[in-house]
């Protein structure tokens, strides 16, 4: 990924970035709100991100990404996309996806997600092969059988 | 998992047991220059341990795990080992692996890794699905070809 933003920028960037996309803009309130952080610290990392280049300010519209920030933050929405298709595959429940994604997403290199990324790829073509592997977990699942040698 | 260790606790658990089995003891000086952390650090780390009731230490033994302790060391080591077999797998090096793997390693819950171990073992007993999954990254990775529709 473009070097640069700590992990909790990267959310920063993530979030105001739907924000945009969701309502045309993005507060400071809708941020705290969304992030569930206090407008204090809002403002310092917005503070923060625009000496960096990644935003700015504009009169009348608010925060809007900058070409290097936009690019930042399409890049952590595809690999949260990424995960989250996976682990849908899997037939994960949405709250522990949620959980586990926001854990490990940040620390997954990009040939890491990339391969991950082509599995659910292939998996989602060959749905005989996504069923089967569904089959061979729900026969295993079998509550109190004895395990056979 | 078992409740209670933090990240960090979690780290020093796996290395002490993976001492004890490799040497047949754990001392402090091994595990302060296996985890790159000074000495007093694992000293700090040892009494907390010990006071939560993971650890003992044994004279003319040194240190050894409880039941308690031995236990949260063989899940963690379960946890990594059914990661890396994932990640072997689908042939990620190894220095990817590592970092990988340590990063995300503590963020995952019982349940997906559970369906991570049963998509390896299927993967496992099923070399052909494998092959083809590889084959279908290979091809897509030739470089410079315009992609097929």
């Amino acid at each position: 990924m473009p070097a640069g933003p700590s992990q909790s920028a990267e959310d920063y960037l993530e979030r105001i970035d739907e924000l945009i996309e969701e309502k045309g803009y993005a507060r400071v309130v809708d941020i705290a709100s969304s992030l569930k952080v206090r407008q204090a610290s809002v403002t310092g990392m917005v503070q923060k991100l625009g000496d960096q280049g990644y935003l700015d300010y504009v009169k009348y519209r608010g925060l809007v990404l900058t070409d290097k920030g936009r690019e930042v933050a399409r890049f952590i929405r595809s690999r949260h996309e990424t995960l989250s298709r996976f682990f849908s595959l899997l037939k994960l429940d949405e709250e522990t996806q949620k959980r586990d994604i926001e854990g490990i997403e940040h620390h997954l290199s990009q040939v890491t997600l990339d391969c991950l990324d082509d599995l659910t790829s292939f998996l989602e073509k060959n749905p005989a092969t996504l069923k089967r592997f569904q089959q061979s977990r729900s026969t295993k699942a079998v509550p109190n059988k004895t395990s056979s040698s």
